[in-house]
């Protein structure tokens, strides 16, 4: 797949190298490097900004655990399985602990948002829609390793995720500080996360091939996140055009 | 699945009634009204946005005979596969004639782009991506009388299509009038297609769940080609801010 000039295949990276290059993935285009969110972090969006934002994002909350399925029904390996399966319930939660959904909501409660709104997905973009349905389409039609690889996303989230709770309690006073509690319970569960999921890819991607595969899924991930962002900033930022309404809908 | 406050189902659209409803659902969201194709069809995209916009379209010209390819494969009838089947050496030619993708990389070299480089689709936008295997994806797991009216954006093109050739011809004097084969082909291709489609969509959603059925994917086919010509606006107009690089493209 990646033929030097004399036509021999290059020889796989080192794990440090591999995983020096899965970072730079992130280095150069994970979504905290969106405009959108240096608004966001520099306290600079309005309610409705936000409100949109968070109504949009749940879009993507919302495939997460059916992403994860589709990762399981990938898997042979029971004990792959007892430790992905942990993801669908840290979203969907369970008789002892509420869920990731459930606090996301609260999130859109606490901006003003209905949250049996914001669960309608009545708002959400058509391109919001668009690439995060590419995620759901990039786990099934990929790989185990490539759909690990996927989620890898998480290996550059924890900075972020420490940074907005700080920014959103003090740049957004009209926010109420209860509804924060999804990206607390994130600090705890996507370092592990991610912990599981890179030397899970790191021991399977020993060829330069799988290697590439897995970078390249990682990279797309980083587009699907960037162009949710893009979605929401042209609709409500700059230019501010939301997409037409159907002279149908009823 | 459209009940009336009493609980009854609503009774279907008259053919008539139906007819007008898809045309509403394009004189609300036909990508026509898109400010990219406003700002076109004023002569006021710079050359290189409007390279662009070919770059970008070419990603979903190059679906449409693998779309159609699907719809093919959802047919029991020997008789529609016929006359689908059309459409699909429309795009690709035959020993006898040229297909509508080898003269969209004409009017790709007649606005100065290297057609190989177009081919590539290096430059096509992580958004548009999103947007056009969105559509493969609807057809892909839709009914057959769905994916046909997700065809049907044809019925709003004839104009826009006898408008463009005039447009480009007059306002973008740079580009080789030569390239413009592809517009002119679909004057003909298009108008012959709706017809079809339509009759077909007409006489076989006789009910109102499947009129509400298919008057949702051709709303969902135009979100698809407006968020195409936001995410183009969005990289080259603006804000004019395109996706990150990644730090490992080699």
């Amino acid at each position: 797949m990646s033929p030097t000039h004399s036509g021999a295949p290059l020889p796989p990276d080192s794990p440090e190298e591999f995983v020096a290059r899965l970072r730079a993935i992130g280095a150069a285009a994970y979504h905290d490097k969106h405009p959108f969110h240096l608004l966001m972090h520099d306290g600079r969006l309005t309610q409705r900004q936000l409100q949109a934002w968070i109504e949009n994002r749940f879009y993507y909350q919302w495939i997460i655990p059916k992403k994860d399925a589709l990762i399981l029904a990938k898997s042979d390996d029971p004990a792959f399985r007892r430790a992905w399966i942990g993801r669908i319930i840290d979203h969907d939660g369970n008789a002892n602990r509420e869920g990731g959904l459930s606090k996301w909501l609260k999130l859109a409660a606490a901006a003003g948002l209905e949250p049996d709104d914001v669960m309608s997905m009545r708002r959400v973009l058509p391109a919001v829609r668009f690439a995060v349905d590419a995620y759901v389409n990039l786990v099934a039609s990929h790989s185990l390793v490539e759909a690990v690889a996927s989620s890898l996303t998480e290996l550059f989230a924890p900075e972020l995720m420490a940074n907005r709770v700080a920014v959103l309690e003090t740049l957004y006073p009209w926010l109420d500080e209860r509804g924060l509690e999804y990206f607390r319970g994130r600090l705890v569960e996507a370092p592990r996360d991610a912990e599981f999921g890179l030397q899970y890819v790191t021991e399977r991607c020993v060829t330069r091939d799988l290697q590439d595969r897995a970078a390249a899924v990682l990279a797309t991930k980083c587009h699907i996140l960037w162009s949710l962002l893009d979605a929401v900033h042209f609709a409500y930022v700059t230019p501010g055009w939301p997409p037409p309404l159907m002279g149908t809908d009823r």
